[in-house]
């Protein structure tokens, strides 16, 4: 009997093997076993404090433009492995190469992109937060804010979705701001994780501890958590309430932030009409939403509001182009959409719909054709699925049960307030596109939607070559929001950098001030 | 048998009064009850959803500008019934008029700047956080990040310490902000908070929902909280524990600020002499920050750090001046130190000074003069009491005990590197101030120290006069710190907005973040 092989940890600056037999991870297409990983038997103390004081100070002795060289590097050892990613991504994630792209080429986007911002900051130690502010009518005292990277380590508790974007565009910024990264990602999907880190630390690009893996159970790894650590954390609502409850962020004040559930919105303008530009750009938005990475995306369209009177059109549109997604084996290049990453997830989801359907008819159902070149008994595949409310206000499920696959609920409303109003059942949401082209329309929505999302993406037909998409999150963008979706902020440029720093004021003279200035750059965002 | 009159809590825009006897709250220093409060039987459901739609509303509709115009209409009440004011703390506080100036004009000047500053953001309903940013080749389409009004209540769970300055440092920002408040202020000094809402509601200034004041128990308050509500704390670690701890932080992502113990600091140069100009400054900081309100700051310095050689100047210098202050009856003139606010506080702080003897030796005690004008078995008085440590690296209880009253402990140290990682031995703190001739050694210390506190409070000649003080809380500047000070950023100027706001991303055309523009005001700090 062959077994496959235990993948290692990096902690404390050495490549680690867990103990025990370990966990297997798994092709979910074609059901066989790829890997295992373990992190029994690690030495999480003197892993942590090693990152922490090694890995930390050999960061923190480079400016931010050397640090921002360091991204860059990191940037040319994955793209030369970038063959090898698709490879693992194909067989472990069950992902199309386009689905596999939006994870691996985004994530080497957003460590450019962080590489190009971070070299902006030369030769600094610290930044300069806002101007010097006079204490009183003598000018000679001033207040000057000033954010300096925390000594403590990274902590990242990731998503199974996005084991590459999921990594670099929480550690970029981590980098860039000299503080020290361990990721534990979630062990479905650690795979690609674990080779990109592996890739990058025998290039020797970053300074023992910088960087560390730990695949496997996440036993323990809170309980090493001090007062200056931070810990960020994408995944499920239930896990959230642990991470925020456990002593080291409610006694200890670990910097805490977290990513959770979140019912993204879509809205078309009630001037829409079925032949309007805005109707067809939401039809195509929402299927490539649905249907982008099998719907595994936290930014993913959950809920479709349009007007009343739309809503038979929009049901019937949006299904004639789902009809056309083939399901199954994503090896195969008519394949549009391959698996979901585990028949865990594929279960959640069969059981998310089911709720969902007590509250919603169902508008359109893909499960009824056959798989390509996939066995349905073993791939973990579920096909587009659209359900449909006429009478949201009414539902209680629909506007709180997150289906992390194919799944959006097609709403119909009768006024602008009441759109919004039903927008915001969701309670925090990641993101809200709005589909229209009346500039005023998109204003409004911005300003009653802003509060309870992290992003608000406007749909118009003037942009309609040139948006960015409603699910793709875009390193100069805030992403994150508030309530159900964890409260979080992450990217939003150079914005990210502040989880890493901590804010201080600086009461001092004019003469000190200015000693202190020459050690920073001014933080623009 | 007189009973005292039972204060009535303003909850749902009415005066309500608690069921029950309610909780006495004493003069400190007589021994005699004042007054009870009672929260029992406030239906706390329909307060809260009072404040957040009525009162949330009202204050939304209202511009930053309108609502600046409110919080300078609250200080013209306040000004107006400021000798009142003065009665209820000498009463309820134990303080002397100086002290309760620190909380009742320090409440009232912060109040002011606020709605100065907020009268300059004119007719806006948002502000605009940063520049449009292209999100590719066509400048057609770009992101533009924003700060709205979070559609919720803020919560304000209060410290004894500033009944006034705790109220309305938090209130200013949230108002301005279009938040309603609800205010619970610690038992033993609620009276002076209860008093100036009162005074505010009376006046009929703010909208029906917009400031609420609960008084008693804080039981079920945070059951209130959903997720668009926020939620400021200031005091004890352990209450801090189970505030987030609580489902509404951890299950909810209601937003929290918190603000706990602190072990403060204060560093010499090493190269001061014990006859230099910053040796003197020190002295007298220390001295004041020892005694000015008892000790009762939550920014008071608690660790001194000199150079070994000037232990001994240091102590005896310091130890001269606390022998100077008369501790006792504020209402006696020559009083410089009333009492502590309870019998429950000095039990505490003495229970606070037997610990650190520890790993402490005694370097004065004012406790053996008699007090001034009152009754040692009665009043909860304790005069300035000294600690001192040659080896303070082997100390643990001395970075970890704050004792919230008048004690310092002064600390021998060889290095500035060892004063540094002494200091951050606090995991995390408010106030660091240092003193210092040399403006090179000020800002390594900013940078050296930064990260671990909320602010760097630099006195050098130069700034002798002008400086604002150690402990004193200047509303430009921000006021908070990390780890074991709980995390929380307060003030800061307009920063303070930031908590009641979220943030977006806006993706949309130039013409649409052009009409967005026209309702917002750029965020400058």
């Amino acid at each position: 009997m062959t077994t496959t092989p235990l993948l290692p940890n990096h902690l404390g600056g050495q490549w680690v093997t867990g103990s025990g037999a370990g966990t297997p991870l798994f092709d979910p297409v074609l059901g066989t076993e790829l890997a295992r990983v373990s992190s029994a038997g690690l030495d999480l103390s003197t892993g942590f404090a090693f990152a922490r004081d090694q890995g930390g100070a050999a960061l923190r002795a480079l400016s931010y433009g050397e640090r921002a060289g360091l991204l860059g590097a990191i940037v040319k050892v994955l793209q030369a492995n970038r063959d090898a990613y698709y490879e693992i991504a194909t067989a472990n994630c069950g992902t199309t190469t386009k689905d596999s792209a939006v994870d691996i080429d985004g994530g080497i986007f957003t460590l450019g992109y962080y590489a190009k911002q971070g070299e902006a900051l030369g030769t600094a130690r610290a930044l300069l937060d806002g101007e010097r502010i006079r204490m009183g009518k003598d000018p000679v005292f001033q207040t000057q804010h000033m954010l300096n990277p925390t000594r403590g380590v990274a902590l990242f508790i990731n998503a199974f979705n996005f084991p590459s974007w999921g990594l670099w565009e929480k550690a970029a910024p981590a980098l860039l701001s000299g503080v020290p990264v361990i990721v534990k990602p979630a062990t479905a999907t650690a795979w690609l994780t674990q080779r990109m880190v592996k890739d990058v630390i025998d290039a020797g690009i970053l300074p023992p501890g910088a960087l560390s893996v730990v695949c496997g159970s996440s036993a323990g790894l809170m309980d090493q958590l001090q007062p200056f650590d931070v810990v960020s954390f994408t995944g499920s609502a239930e896990t959230a309430r642990i991470i925020r409850s456990h002593p080291a962020v409610a006694e200890r004040s670990v910097r805490c932030n977290i990513e959770a559930d979140s019912l993204n919105s879509a809205l078309l303008d009630p001037a829409a009409t079925a032949d309007s530009e805005a109707f067809n750009l939401l039809v195509s938005e929402v299927v490539r939403e649905m249907t982008v990475k099998a719907g595994q995306k936290c930014t993913a369209i959950r809920r479709v509001f349009v007007p009343r009177v739309l809503y038979d059109a929009a049901a019937k549109a949006i299904g004639a182009k789902l009809a056309k997604t083939g399901v199954g084996n994503p090896r195969n290049e008519t394949v549009r959409m391959g698996s979901l990453v585990s028949q865990e997830q594929k279960a959640s989801v069969l059981e998310g719909i089911a709720k969902l359907r007590l509250e919603a008819e169902v508008l359109f159902d893909g499960n009824g054709a056959a798989l390509v070149d996939a066995d349905a008994s073993v791939a973990a595949c579920v096909a587009p699925v659209l359900l449909g409310s006429r009478e949201p206000a009414k539902a209680k499920l629909l506007h709180e049960v997150e289906v992390f696959g194919p799944v959006a609920t097609l709403m119909a409303y009768d006024s602008e307030t009441q759109a919004h109003e039903l927008i915001r059942r969701g309670e925090g949401s990641l993101v809200c596109s709005v589909y229209s082209a009346d500039p005023a329309f998109i204003a409004r929505a911005a300003l009653e939607l802003g509060s309870a999302h992290g992003r608000v993406h406007a749909i118009s037909p003037d942009v309609a070559a040139s948006q960015s998409g409603h699910g793709n999150v875009m390193p100069m963008s805030l992403h994150g929001g508030p309530g159900r979706a964890g409260g979080g902020e992450e990217l939003g440029g150079l914005r990210a950098l502040g989880f890493y720093h901590r804010r201080s004021a600086v009461q001092a003279s004019s003469a000190a001030l200015d000693v202190l200035a020459a050690s920073a750059v001014p933080f623009k965002v």
